[in-house]
């Protein structure tokens, strides 16, 4: 995905329907020129608002669909606006389930403008199987006790804290809200199963020794219905470090009552046990945190009582960022 | 697939590209009318040798397009004998890469007279995300430690040896072989990576309370480049009972000169851990060896040790059965 971009949001009914442009907005400023809504539109992502004119007049290269809906589904009154930006020779790019080439007028007018059209859910290249060979340069990856607690987050958040510190680092995106945010990557649920760790070695490959990927995991080893994919992306990641996401109000796996969530310790050392498959050298740098539904008090608690039995830091990347982790690198 | 089957071998130039065949002739003989070589075969079924007409008028309903070959190819030279199957009003069923659907001639004529083209090795339905939902019914599941190592030899034996036994029994097959001597199953290496234990779940549905689906376990967790898809199986299958599969010659996974076998025992540790995620009751039930490749002596002094490092039955499907597996369901 080529910056700058118009972030269009669509007519969505609330700010959580625009989280991955407000994920480009929080992590990429610096590629956002202006947001452009539709009548009716309630989020907002404090960016000056831009027609596909004045976009095409300041030189944006990507109309970004920054829109996050349950069903994945274009919506019919966003097409006007899509074939506006085809017509003024910007890509698209979308993260949603139903893909962009799949709709005729949209992709025929793709075609004449010759401008590329990014269903960045769906990848759109072969892989190779993996081969565990070692390869050069260093990766991190996050892993979590579950799905969606905090592994996409805490790994853009080390990746910052790395190029602050003037490391080398890039973030490496494995699902759709992340390659957004990269403008790259591979939505690693979406490939074939033969290929998951295939795919992961070849979207971190051999790269100078000093140079860190920060991986974002997928699921978790001990999610029934996606342990399969955190395995092969663990094996194809071949990390140097690992860091553990948690969410600790919650009380069952993602969308599964009756499955519960694994102990800390457990879940570090079964990742840590598979992970030694393809790195010897795999090592966990701390803890990662999303303490938003917890009292200050009790995030105080927790940090103390998870500090203290791992032996290892514990961070929040909103509240504490994750510079303890960094230093762990030192 | 519908049976009785006509097995077409096309001019393969040896018996072991016809090993797709002989395993429906080994496993499933009662389905097989007769086999159909071209000129210039090499390949011998030890069934009669059949015309499509013939065929025909013995009331078969399956063509079967018994080869494997290293690119998945569908020869040009197959064709007319393809085309002749379809306007003799059968169904054309493939375990190669090349997908039948995708030959214009032949998609157009089985379209035109109405029958199916089955292309087992590509997956023609969507699943659901596993649950990891406990279903009714027995589970047994084939393990390895590496790829190809006779797993679904072992899996097809057992459900012989329970159906000998009066025992319900379904085999489940995973991989394009064991699904072309079914008759049906999943590829479960080439299912989307979301949906692997999802589709297991699937594939071996609740069932009467001493039923056993006998499933085919794919890969192995200590393949670099497969272990998410033998991971997701796992938990899809919830297996009761578990077999170690092995080889005992080989010096590494296959495919990866530099990545070495693990341990029987760790390789039973990891497994059983990993499946009590979702069947807190799993067990193994002994170990099932490819010994063709010992001496007798060998092969009885490596009996003998593993069955004392494990406390379970050693078998060789080939040499011995697997009586003394199914025994400890008894």
């Amino acid at each position: 995905m080529e910056p700058p971009y118009l972030l269009f949001l669509g007519d969505v009914p609330d700010q959580l329907a625009a989280k991955t442009a407000s994920g480009i907005v929080h992590w990429r400023p610096e590629r956002c020129f202006g947001q452009l809504r539709l009548p009716g539109c309630r989020a907002d992502l404090g960016l000056p608002d831009r027609t596909v004119a004045e976009a095409r007049a300041a030189g944006v290269r990507t109309f970004v669909i920054g829109v996050a809906n349950s069903g994945g589904i274009l919506a019919e009154s966003w097409t006007e606006s899509i074939l506006e930006a085809i017509a003024a020779g910007m890509d698209v790019a979308s993260g949603l389930h139903m893909k962009l080439a799949d709709m005729p007028r949209i992709a025929e007018a793709a075609r004449a403008r010759g401008v590329r059209l990014l269903d960045v859910r769906h990848p759109d290249r072969r892989f190779a199987t993996g081969t565990g060979r070692r390869r050069s340069g260093r990766r991190l990856l996050t892993v979590g006790t579950d799905c969606s607690c905090g592994k996409m987050y805490t790994a853009l958040a080390i990746e910052r804290e790395m190029k602050r510190r003037g490391m080398k680092a890039t973030f490496r995106a494995t699902g759709q809200t992340g390659i957004m945010i990269a403008g790259e990557g591979v939505a690693i649920d979406a490939v074939v199963a033969d290929f998951i760790s295939g795919a992961v070695e070849w979207l971190a490959p051999d790269n100078e020794p000093d140079h860190w990927d920060v991986i974002e995991g997928q699921g978790s080893l001990f999610h029934p219905a996606f342990a399969g994919v955190s395995l092969g992306l663990l094996h194809g990641a071949q990390p140097d470090a690992l860091v553990l996401c948690h969410e600790p109000t919650r009380r069952h796996m993602r969308g599964l009552p009756h499955q519960p969530l694994p102990d800390v310790e457990e879940c570090m050392e079964l990742n840590l046990r598979t992970a030694r498959l393809t790195n010897r050298e795999a090592r966990f740098l701390g803890v990662s945190l999303n303490s938003s539904g917890l009292s200050e008090g009790e995030r105080d608690r927790l940090f103390a009582e998870l500090g203290e039995r791992t032996g290892l830091p514990v961070v929040d990347p909103f509240v504490t960022g994750v510079g303890a982790l960094v230093d762990r690198l030192a």
